[in-house]
């Protein structure tokens, strides 16, 4: 029996642990997509405690409590931090398979050194010593994400945002990493929503015109004078028959690719699906869930047409629904090496649906050159996940050595790994 | 090389023969949703041989004929009960990796004690031992049950039906194990079928009244009055948007969560494909298979209306084609815990299709509150099912114990393991 | 570790050796569906180079170099041969996990004896040695298929092609298999499409009828005379609801029907999706892709039709879309045995996608009477796709019993073997 998660956690060959531990674990973090508040950066927010660290704004664990029956009073509700702590820690063992219980591991091991497994009986005890430590440590969340080697984050900001903490970020010399706005246009290209008129105008009004192209334009243009270098899309559903979303779908696709912008696509979740947490809670709650596939010929037509007007720029495409992998992973391929497959997206992001990514990157030769893995998370300790990641794909390609599928070469597949890891992402971002 | 299908069949480590042996095992029966007969239950049917015991009603044998060349004259046409089971018999060796196999291995060595792989050259020999074994031997089907530990049957119900067999099974002392009736309105609520209205109209007269919505009420109180825990509903096409049907589903919600009856909705088979079968034998002959993908967002909609009216009860969501697992996996969550993800249905009730239910279950955090499973079965001997999904369920366990990715806490999992096989449906239920 | 891709690649247990070694690999190949040039064949094409064997036709390899960031000018471009084949070296040992990676590596050592892995810095040798060998040795094309022990190809031909090269080759007794055509009338059905009518017009010229329906049939019939076992079709979308297109569809389903020819239909592809590709390079340049899931209740429609008009013949059915793996895997079983679930196609013909293939075959308990692999490939050494199919399923098979999950009987697994890797085919397109 191997020893619960201890340092060959899920490299089970001798070239799985050579390729982590001597390729992919030295390795620094581009992190292209999360959603990070840049206000707790600039301020260098201090956390006080793992319900701060971990329960405040984290809806994968609030779900995780409910289909375990806990009450929302102790979810989003006015029980107090510890109590709700005390929740979390006892619906944890429960937690079998779940990548919940993979990252909760990494990040008291990491980040705390303990290596008890979280449970009801420990929890007082859990809380109170993390508790000490980050008042007496180094626990501001510049030291977390220092101590995991982070080079460059990507936010996830509005149009309409002034930028004035990535400014403040990038001013502040005690900071060692890039803090680089994305441009996520989603609230001024939901033509049939009820807010999409009222949020144009008001985008329009700052950026002082009365076309929303111009002031779309004017936004981005300001994004990029702050270091943006890519922007964020996410769609239930990808309308491209509605002509006014398709013009300036491909208005925007114009002028990501004139500034070498990386377009992320984000498809099929749906959101705010029960009644009860949105009206108590609002969005973000934990109701959102995985929607039907995609109309995969409408995003193909899209990239078509771009390339027609001769502005296909570089795109990352990320699906929801697995159901979507393989049409999706193909898609990409029709316009590489512009267009790659994203990372294993939310509710995939776990140790099953990784592995299926990478697989549909094998299958479709584009492994070498993808741009890995992101955390797409609100936390800072949620870093852990290139971890979880990079083990998982030492431990496939190791498998494959094994298994005699793929020849004994670690000095290829070490490069290889560190490419994936790091350097294909900088390299497609630009930022080299 | 492991024996085939020994006593530690599919538990691969030590872990999961402790999981599977010392707490699997042990646990009755709650089959909450089956089609067993319950005049036969009521009647102590005397099964006389493996024809009767197998091949009557099972269409999921005769497809497996079918498939394999077996003309339909020994399937459902005139031959002699022992013919056809000499042709079942003749092809039983070609379904390596169907459940078939291991279930017929299971039923065979659990019921009779037979170790013999069944093929053409022992076909008869077996056909005779366990026919005069049936002949001698305590094979009526209440004592088939309660060879399993049977606790609870739930079985499936017209709306009109007198109940009486239920009735006189409450009744008898003789027989130790619940059987209660399942709400199953179909036919009233196929608003676009032929025989919509006719059918409509009968339930009206039955229950004395010209309101459908009232007949419904009053058959569902009836069944309230003799046990009915469950409802039943199956959909080829979830059809939300058909104001008709949109409305009586939510009426019948409102009426379920009055009762705290527990709603399982089935979705997307389609049926009666096969002209030659259905002119010929008519509905369930095995024409049936896995329609498109289900409408998620209207699922997710009625369920999103049922909180609205402040009216969500407990609901199981079964869906037959595996694209859609993920989709309907995290969507439950939405409405955790009222409303689960059901096992691995009819199509899916294999090997992998019950490790794809499990992982998935794993990775929305809800495995340890899961309902486990269920036969979904006309034959009295189709409860080696949960033997099959217990094994399953232990030696994935076991596999993640055993590979560092769960710490060894084999309290807490022979805990889980039994509430998943029995004390979850119990409480869910509400049969505490 | 297993050393790479040794004599026993993918046979991991004994059982699995036996199987492969001892059943598998002496069978003879009947490859019912390809792309392979009649021409070529009837001229005994030698082939002079790598690039021509590999690069020259091949989509698949253009797909991966694309991917990997290969410029367009060594894929279809006007780079010379020797540049392209050094470029295709180069990112060769990228293709990690891919088919392509295996397919190549047995290329290799079968047709050249030759043990390296191909890369950048061996290029120049392996090309120079291997095109002396084929100038030197018996590289035609005839000698290639020999050396795989092809008994019987079916190419895909135009209902408008002459078939002369078939009538050459058929008189050709120096070639020691059956090259026959097979009727793909794509062209004529594509009912929406630009082009409908005027294929349809020369058709009817060639076949000097005014009705599309005579001349489909007068057809038909010259395909029969030359030998024609099968047709073929493809469709991005099984338009059913289209008058026209049902109709044509049904009264072909009636000729085949009455000629006993197999009928294929392959669905979803979305073709010609890369602008710059399509107008750089044309149809098949590697611009195609998955598309959505097939309409499954029109294909299941489809065949209720033919069988209500009582001519229901036999048919194998291929998805792209892996979603639709389950739905078809088990709609072809309302038809069994006359339909068939068909072999894991293009971007699924992968490790993984015969796997799956295999299990869904399993698990709807046709396995035993399956029809196995076909190349589908323009390639004449892509015959090594059979190889490994024939490895993948002996592998499998082998898994279960080393599990446990099958008894011991080689006997029966070997016969079962072979009739899958040969005898089934030839049974079911009726060539004994």
């Amino acid at each position: 029996m191997t020893e619960f998660c201890n340092d060959d956690f899920l490299l089970n060959s001798d070239t799985a642990k050579k390729l982590y531990h001597e390729h992919a674990e030295k390795m620094p973090i581009y992190d292209y997509h999360n959603h990070l508040s840049p206000k707790d950066i600039a301020s260098h927010r201090k956390l006080d405690n793992l319900y701060e660290m971990w329960l405040e704004t984290d809806h994968y664990k609030w779900r995780a409590m409910r289909a375990n029956g806990i009450d929302e009073r102790y979810i989003t509700g006015d029980a107090e931090p510890r109590e709700k702590f005390r929740m979390w820690a006892k619906i944890f063992p429960d937690l079998i398979g779940s990548p919940l219980y993979h990252w909760t591991r990494f990040e008291l091991k990491r980040y705390f050194d303990i290596d008890e497994c979280l449970c009801e009986e420990n929890a007082d005890d859990i809380y109170v010593r993390t508790q000490l430590m980050m008042r007496e440590g180094k626990f501001d969340v510049i030291s977390l994400l220092k101590k995991m080697d982070v080079d460059t984050l990507c936010t996830t900001d509005d149009p309409c945002d002034s930028l004035e903490y990535h400014r403040q970020i990038a001013e502040d010399e005690s900071i060692p990493f890039a803090v680089l706005p994305s441009f996520r246009p989603d609230k001024y290209l939901d033509v049939n929503g009820p807010d999409w008129k009222s949020n144009c105008e008001k985008m329009c009004r700052k950026y002082q015109t009365e076309d929303l192209k111009e002031a779309l334009k004017r936004a981005l243009d300001f994004f990029c004078e702050n270091g943006c270098r890519v922007s964020d899309h996410g769609f239930s559903v990808f309308d491209y028959s509605n002509d006014t979303f398709r013009d300036l779908m491909l208005y925007l696709g114009e002028l990501y690719h004139e500034r070498n912008i990386v377009m992320q696509i984000h498809l099929s979740p749906i959101r705010n699906n029960s009644y009860r947490l949105f009206t108590s809670f609002g969005p973000d709650a934990g109701g959102d869930s995985i929607g039907s596939p995609a109309d995969i010929p409408a995003i193909n037509r899209f990239f078509y047409d771009l390339e027609k007007k001769g502005c296909l720029g570089k795109a990352i495409v990320y699906n929801l629904n697995p159901a979507d992998n393989e049409a999706l992973a193909t898609l990409v391929n029709n316009f590489a090496p512009n267009v790659q497959y994203g990372a294993a997206w939310w509710f995939n992001d776990t140790y099953r649906g990784i592995r299926n990514q990478i697989t549909n990157l094998m299958e479709t030769a584009s492994l070498a050159r993808s741009v890995g893995m992101l955390t797409d998370s609100r936390s800072f300790t949620s870093f852990v996940r290139h971890e979880y990641y990079r083990r998982i794909l030492c431990g496939m390609i190791g498998e494959m050595v094994d298994e005699g599928m793929y020849p004994d070469d670690i000095e290829h597949l070490g490069k290889m790994v560190e490419n994936i890891c790091y350097n294909n992402a900088k390299t497609f971002l630009n930022l080299e």
